[in-house]
């Protein structure tokens, strides 16, 4: 009796041992095709093979909610900063004051990051009153990394320059207010986009920005950007760096 | 008597499902944390925030290897490739003669994952003689994703060049040879590193040829390569694709 009695207990465990890893398999294998796609499609709008999306594909959700707000994304930005600030530390900086640095401000400087959570991370189309209601509010938080990097210029005695393609007659105000209070302090000069330079591409805008800034006589060593429209056209500097994002694409 | 056999039971069985689960947790999250590493360490090098490295860091091998050799790596290139094609589709073909693309050939046209494979994917010091001992085999198999664009390029009418950091002299026929019997049949020009250009950079000796090309009167339309030096310096083509390459770097 009692041997019956275990012979079925141990069936009946074996079968929902079975049951849950054939349950555990099918969902990972799914999640697996998914989180592959998500890869190639990152990897590849990364490297700007993809160039002029609109949103994110819907079946990279998952995998660009996971890559923003699971810890990647961070661990990614650390590395990258920390190649920049290796850089950094190899040059010598001249007591004339025109040895400078160029940093893009959204999701370079401060995050959109809870924004973009709303917008299911880039899924759903950008829309402009939302996106600049959420800029009045200054509330974007620093990128702990980017902070970090720009203290150390900052002591190193380069001059920082933020470039961004914000609209200076709406946005000047909020954004200086934003990035102080997150502690981006003693900046050079912080650079919106005028009425000049309205309907341009940001490649044309902040290629004419950089050569303005390098007539003046600034060495652009170091040229920091989430989007390639701020790493490409003219006066690019001596080194960039692409910073992720593969929640929006700025042309 | 069953009862408490039935209860003993339950409880040995309770304590293996534990231990198990506990020694899978601890196994991932040991492998979580270098695949999160190696994450980061190859989306830098992808996207040429980290340049000139000569070895692939140890805590990236697995990665690595499992990236190379587990399916994900023709994912990417697949999705890549099928943005070349989208890309080229577009283009209306002259009459002249004078449309042309640009191939690399070494992990763009041909592999040489196997090669890399017994110098751990990268982990272990470039061998100049061991590799030109590997191409003088004439092994390195087609990738498929790349041959699939070749033949659609051909198709269009498009003037193909294979450009080449190989040696004119000794690697000429066999690499030749090597892309003939891989199905690369039909393209214009296969150029290799002559005498001229020995000692440059990969870039000024590239850049020089596809200067020459254009002013032989070719228009470039596209130039695909899985080292950024193939898509860097003068003459660049209307677009340029970065194919993977996690392995090695050239400067």
């Amino acid at each position: 009796m009692v041997q019956r009695v275990i012979e079925g207990i141990t069936i009946l465990f074996e079968l929902l041992v079975k049951f849950v890893l054939s349950v555990q398999k099918g969902d990972s294998h799914h999640d697996n095709k998914e989180d592959s796609y998500g890869l190639s499609w990152r990897l590849a709008v990364e490297t700007n093979n993809v160039r002029g999306w609109k949103t994110v594909p819907h079946k990279c959700y998952k995998h660009v909610e996971k890559y923003m707000s699971g810890g990647q994304y961070e661990l990614d930005l650390k590395l990258i900063v920390d190649q920049i600030i290796e850089y950094a530390s190899q040059i010598s900086v001249a007591s004339d004051g025109f040895d400078a640095w160029i940093l893009d401000v959204d999701d370079t400087c401060i995050s959109n990051i809870s924004y973009y959570k709303a917008m299911r991370f880039g899924c759903e189309a950008f829309d402009s009153s939302k996106f600049k209601a959420w800029i009045m509010k200054g509330m974007c938080p620093a990128n702990g990394a980017v902070l970090g990097l720009f203290n150390k210029l900052i002591e190193r005695g380069f001059k920082v320059f933020f470039l961004t393609g914000r609209d200076q007659a709406t946005h000047l105000q909020i954004t200086a207010h934003n990035l102080h209070t997150q502690g981006f302090i003693g900046y050079q000069r912080l650079i919106l986009r005028s009425g000049e330079d309205k309907g341009k591409s940001a490649v044309r805008y902040k290629s004419r920005i950089r050569k303005e800034l390098e007539e003046e006589g600034y060495r652009i060593w170091g040229n920091v950007g989430d989007q390639w429209s701020d790493l490409q056209g003219e006066c690019l500097g001596k080194r960039t760096f692409k910073l992720p994002n593969p929640m929006y694409y700025i042309s």
